[in-house]
């Protein structure tokens, strides 16, 4: 034991897509001319793809631009004090949704980050899933 | 004016680095073999420096090793309902801490986020830094 307060478990592909699905907003991870970034967007899931809007000067449309780039997104509901909740990552391609009255529609249930600023509507198709859950230890000695 | 009831407000570097130090988790976004990936970590900040705890299978330490890699690190504290609050981001080269005294000292302020697990002690040289504050949108209206 190491006096840790925590464990922490492996989720299923099912459940990490299931509790993406209960929050509203992730980071999103991506390089940019070589540079690694990360923006905080707003999400919903729809048929399993995560539909993220973001506003139109964002390097993440140019990312998605020309057949889309694989990015990162991650979304967690981690307690500040104690740590303890979940975390979970995909990996997939992201792209703009083409489809006019599609975006429209993810637009009404999609709110933005901030006023004044116009954007597009982006999907990430999930090729690799990856979650965990972070709970109190039990008395059982901890797996060194 | 769009409706949308927040506003986007660019913060200092100063101001920036001074919120990543009032909050004790953040997420790293970095590359492996060509992939991205987003984490996350524990922090603490000490000389300007983010300082991070992971453990020694992950993935950052292959790429804190050599001479470091350039990684993005990100915090928040955003309500989830009003989506107000701040988020900053930090661009910089991830390295171990080598000397062994100062890792230790390190470890005793900066829990894991599991137990029975061993880690390593890695710090981030802040490059750029950015910042973003969500407030209220006030009557006045906003630019186009």
């Amino acid at each position: 034991m190491t006096g840790e307060p925590r464990q922490m478990e492996e989720l299923s592909r099912a459940e990490s897509l299931r509790l993406l699905s209960t929050v509203s907003f992730g980071r999103v991870g991506f390089t940019i001319r070589g540079l690694q970034a990360i923006r905080p967007v707003n999400h919903l899931m729809e048929g399993g793809r995560v539909i993220i809007r973001t506003r139109e000067w964002s390097d993440l449309v140019a990312v998605a631009g020309g057949g889309g780039a694989t990015v990162a997104y991650q979304a967690d509901e981690i307690d500040p004090d104690l740590h303890l909740g979940w975390s979970v990552i995909v990996r997939g391609r992201v792209q703009a949704v083409s489809d006019a009255d599609e975006a429209a529609r993810y637009r009404e249930r999609l709110s933005t980050w901030a006023a004044g600023q116009r954007d597009h509507v982006l999907f990430i198709e999930p090729e690799f899933v990856s979650g965990i859950r972070l709970v109190e230890a039990t008395a059982s000695p901890a797996v060194e």
